[in-house]
């Protein structure tokens, strides 16, 4: 990505609160002024670059010569890539771009790098005989194990694991990604994201097993202990500050794809019977009154998309309604802005759906979060880039609201959403756009947006929920 | 400002760009979770809050104690007014809300500060005396003369400076405010933003004085010598960081007001003839095309809006244009992004017509522009702030397009801006909204607008210019 | 002051935290490795430079390229020196020693730059009236009231102010210069340290007039109201930083000597009495047991030393004896580390008597002190320096000791320094030295000490002494 | 480490710049004010701490409340040890201390981190191959490599892989540990530490092998090309930071240990005959001058030490000297400054003879180095640590004089370091101590210092040497 100068940054810095907390290798490189101009603070100059972009990205510099450069940016996408995995900044000044790169930078193309995070021997034996020994693990996943070579299914990987273990499987809280199959049998849902709703989610396992995910990141505050009397925690990461900052557990920093797939070849067949599929809550009818529940919203939704579908979300009062009514199997099914960073999801589903023109992406997007980055709704009609645009408009942060409620407070204000018209601002962009009243409307639009090669925008007014409520 | 946590901060840091160089004293709270929780990193964590506001602020902290959260914000506000003035960030935990702010809380609200920046005698004694004996002084004044005692004509300020001295008067490059009334006849418009431009621009001139402005905002990099041979430069300004890095002239920090009015006190008049006014060019004719040129449009503007009005513009193409055709005598009557940071525009006029009931503004904003914060008109709906938007809509970036042209560049993506429907745009946000096409209908829109009390945008179709044209 | 890349700047940090509280206008130019090579890390780059001088620097930068340096120095220069004053950093890369200034260069060596810091005749009016009107107001003197221009006695100045209003006169606490003669009879000595104490010092006064210090640079914790009921507090400094961050009282930021010369000349005498010359407690009498209360020390080197001596002091156990028994009356004539950062005396001792040739200087360092800065020994040997250093040697910690008896823990560990030759040290240096064990000795070492144009040490084994007895 | 708040923290940098290079798992707790009292600046507030360490520390934080300071310091000490190993900075406020931890705290004593960096066994079998059909090998090692486990010969470990490769070794440049037997006829001394001197070296090679150093630290700047035409260099190191900036070569990030043992063991023996051993400089008489040359000294040294002494070290000027006069057969036998950070020499003799107990620590230090550090003298001998100190006095920095003499600059000042009499400095602090003027006395001294249990410090005059000569 390139921005410009420190304005530019700035303007992207919020995004990059997702982007550092999703571990996206992100290489940023910005414009800046003629070098000798910089330090007089002329218009443009970004004065200070590198110390601009943090604390959010991995590395951030601005090379003490045009000769540096190449190396420079070779740094920053090596780094950027190498684990942990996350966004790096590179302030290129103006006058560099036409000095000679210097005969150096050949080796530079050559580059390759990697990482070898391979459990040594003794170390996957000891957790093969801890998982071995538990009488009761469950396994809890994290965004990094949403990758194609650690979901597989029937090969190796983590539902080999869980199966193996017969052991039920959650997300871990503040779910960014989707880890596992939503639809599999051993599947728990999203753990709640307080320290003691975990705490009482693992109560009676003596092994919780994390793999991919910090441990924890918790959101509301609700104290308490951190883990039930005598239930011990293994964690594996990919990111040395998780494992360093972690308030319990023992964690081993390595390659999450080659441990998952050693423990999931290692393990021994668990004698125990295999979890029971959980009871989903049933699906609110539509009841004419003009606004739909979410959850029929979503169900409607899961029905008329393809298999493959991906889905974009932030709703953000709708967080673990997700994973009762979406069908998430494949890997890469499933995007949140991972630092809850608003603003995320209208650009996300254009650059989801650029990257992975073979599937199809439904962006399902609250009121108030789609306003934050309206604007995408150009760049996807310029483009021609064929997102389904879902908007769930319940006129509130509902989010919000349902905070606010359980503080007790009364006058909040600022929480209302009145007024919006969804349809005329994505025609003001130039994207198709219909609202809808009814489900039977909404599987219409949803087969029309579809059947369509452009993007489409589909405003659906939704009765607002309480995410907090029990 | 209230901003939530670290994507909040980030989102705001685009225009924190331009509200640092602007000198606004601008106070920023920004939310934080529980404090024990925030070094575990849990979701909306703020991990390095005083760093990430960084190096866009004067000042950034995050108390160490809820007892220290009242003197912190005192302090924060005392800093942000003090010369030189501007935006300063406070991160609060969320917990501290609920403690008791301590005894001592009652000596801040109390607090009285301010900076005694008038001129000693023999200081000012030396300035008279440059000025009194120069043979052909022109003064240079930047954003921080635009304020209403400074400007002030018929009294003391730097109105009778210039007469006193009949001395010929140019507005420091890179113009945020307006510190000169346009049509005075010693006006002399904008000085060209580059090294060499600048030099020609006071060629002739023994002495130059630059008031209330860096000595300079360079924006275009044309090398050449700083001042032509024999000409000396005096700066006098609020910030020691611009006395301390301007590249050449001797500088005084000193309080704006204090020293202008003791300078315009204080010099002998002139024995000079006054400055004739300068020529300007004639405003275009309707082509009849469907498309006006934006002299067209600002001549029409000037002309139809109330003396009083203010001008909120982010048209970048067009900004030497706006000193020759609108009318800016009141101080207050103009602002423009004072780092270039786009995105101001919109919701800058919201907030001035906040600020100023008793006045009207219109927005002059380019297509380009606009889009960066086309959400200011919800808020703007929604709070009936009477703002008259006008969108200068040439279908281009026609600033960057300049560059590319004057650099002989070809094929220059993303320079162009197709499919924006600005009155569909307003209508989706609750704001009233008309397209012109000629000025005839631009007229009538104008005084429809004026004469209602909500606000309303005018989308206009403009000829794109070339802002480096000689 | 030029400093070695990342090493020797580290080597500088402990000094800064003394430099940047004290306001000493130091501009620090520090090596680097040759542009190109920085970001690869090789030996001796300092990666990062301009971050690792912070916080303890105003500014610190790298310029972006060999031309700009020149003008990077002279900001750094210029701004050290503009109010508040304080050190600067500046790294420049190896190669640029080698380019050519350039010729805009020649109009940095003719800028000068100053601060107008002169009140406003209606705050000057306003503070006037409040010193009039008060029933009984006392002055508190800070270390920038230190200067020639603003202690002067006779004239204009702070004694003139003080006799005018009749006030009694504090030292700011945590002193690190003296800025009112010690042995008028207005003087009160310096204040305690903590909160309650400054409360019950100013007990009785309806008017505290802070100059030229912060308020207030609190060390020991003894929290309470920050000022007697219906005591008011106004503050003049030249800080906007001290000025926003204090906990009470309105604030001025000022040029300390402008507003001292105006105040002086414009308050009316007070028809109330001059205060009482303050009882000053009796020298000890040497015991004979070979060590001496440095109260004896301290009287015998004021009997000894020349009137205009100047005292570099280190020795933290015994900060507000000194007050009691040196004769303090010129300006310039006392230095302490203003950080408390040791390691302090020797080295400053030597910088101030190469910058003061014409008055003789003498060290009064700590044992515990003393060693953090042995080196400066040769330093002063080599230059021929002819500092008189006086080490008083109590062997222990006695500042740590003192609080650690205060609060009641037994077995601290390090806080006893047995077994230092200062002698045998001295002479490894090159510097004269003897050990003294009764004050007849330690007069006639003194007289020799002053005698010689070289540097002297005297070592005086002390007696240990409690800083927090009431 | 313990740190006294800014003051003490600033001492350390200079410090902390070996540290960081280093690799040093090193946790530094530094004081605090009290928490409501730092945002005041009150004395000894460490305004600003966790910037104060950066960027010479891999992590730096302040807890925001006391209940998070027992995991706050777990996540530094965690951090701390996780590959790659580096310092960490907490600050710790005073009023902390007095707090209770929680019941969370006890999860925190449990845990246990650790770093997976096995090869998985496709980059294994790469490497393997690259090795096997490598025409020509060399292996170039670094200070990561200097651990028990890496070094072992006679089982797995870079013994074995050299000679199962018939590869000569290099140790990579500017060299802070031994990580190859001196001895061992594979073994050529250190790298050059420049660009051209490197390429030179390898010349001839078709691939190059580093393991457990960056790629490279160069020191004096000769450009060149990074490497002959046509040789390929592998990369092995523990630190991303590595990796991702090397200029050139492929690199995997992998846990030293395991990689060296791996590649050792699966590597087959080369048919190529072993490399003959390197001919060494032949050690130079004592010309009866009362001055030897350093290499006599080395030699003397090397024949009177144990066999399993510690060399810390640093005398710039004879860097390259000690690899052909010390044996350094065992691991962990060879310190010097890995930043080139002077004042290293005498503490970290202490410090490293503290740890090793059952071996005897030789300190080799320069006397311009000497003086940074001399107070660990005083701390050596009042914790009776038997370090052999030995002085080389050659009066002069003469890696200083050695460049100033090849750039061809005359009168430099500073260079010269005369009158330091190190045996009256070492005396001063209760060492014991002895000049010596010829071999024999030499040899003497060493015996009697290494038959006592007490520090001993032997001062050596010497000739001064020429680093760069060819």
């Amino acid at each position: 990505m390139n921005l410009h100068a420190a304005a530019g940054t700035g303007n992207a810095m919020g995004a990059l609160t997702n982007a550092v907390v999703a571990h996206s290798p992100l290489v940023i490189t910005a414009g800046q002024q003629v070098r000798d101009q910089v330090g007089a603070e002329v218009m443009l100059a970004n004065v200070g670059a590198p110390e601009l972009a943090r604390p959010l990205v991995k590395w951030s510099a601005e090379p003490l010569a045009a000769r540096d450069v190449p190396r420079s940016i070779s740094q920053a996408a090596h780094l950027a890539a190498l684990a942990p995995a996350g966004p790096v900044y590179v302030s290129v000044p103006y006058d560099d771009w036409a000095q000679d790169a210097g005969a150096a930078a050949a080796h530079l193309a050559a580059r390759h790098t990697s990482t070898a995070g391979g459990l040594p021997p003794e170390t996957l034996a000891e957790l093969v005989a801890a998982l071995d020994t538990a009488r009761s693990p469950v396994l809890v996943l994290g965004p990094d194990v949403d990758t194609a070579q650690v979901r597989a299914g029937a090969e190796i990987g983590v539902v080999q694991l869980a199966e193996r273990l017969s052991a039920p499987v959650w997300i871990a809280p503040s779910a960014s990604r989707c880890p596992f199959p939503t639809r599999h049998p051993a599947f728990r849902g999203v753990l709640p994201a307080s320290i003691a709703g975990i705490a009482r989610a693992v109560a009676g396992h003596d092994l919780v097993v994390v793999i991919g995910a910090p441990v924890f990141r918790y959101h509301q505050y609700e104290p308490g202990d951190y883990l039930p009397e005598g239930t011990r925690l293994l964690h594996i990461t990919c990111d040395p500050g998780e494992a360093a900052r972690a308030p319990m557990g023992d964690a081993i920093v390595a390659d999450i794809g080659q441990a998952v797939r050693a423990l999931s070849d290692a393990v021994a067949p668990a004698a125990r019977p295999a979890p029971d599929p959980r009871d989903l809550p049933p699906v609110p009818d539509d009841d004419g009154s003009g606004r739909l529940d979410p959850a029929t919203v979503l169900a409607a939704v899961a029905q008329g998309a393809p298999h493959d579908a991906i889905f974009v979300k932030e709703s953000t009062s709708t967080t673990a309604m997700v994973f009762d009514h979406l069908d998430l199997t494949l890997p890469g099914s499933y995007y949140f802005p991972a630092a809850g960073g608003l603003g995320f999801g209208l650009p996300a589903a254009v650059g989801v759906q650029l990257a992975q023109p073979g599937r199809r992406v439904v962006a399902l997007v609250g009121d108030g979060s789609a306003n934050y980055g309206i604007t995408a709704l150009w760049t996807a009609a310029q483009h021609r880039v064929p997102v389904v645009f879902v908007i769930l408009n319940n006129g509130t942060y509902a989010a919000l609201r349902s905070f606010v409620n359980h503080m007790g407070v009364s006058g909040t204000p600022g929480i209302d959403i009145p007024g919006i018209d969804f349809v005329a601002l994505a025609q003001g962009y130039g994207v198709s756009a219909r609202r809808v009243s009814d489900v039977g409307q909404l599987r219409e639009a949803l087969a029309e947006a579809l059947a369509s090669e452009a993007p489409t925008l589909i405003e659906v007014p939704t009765t607002p929920t309480d995410p907090l409520a029990p």
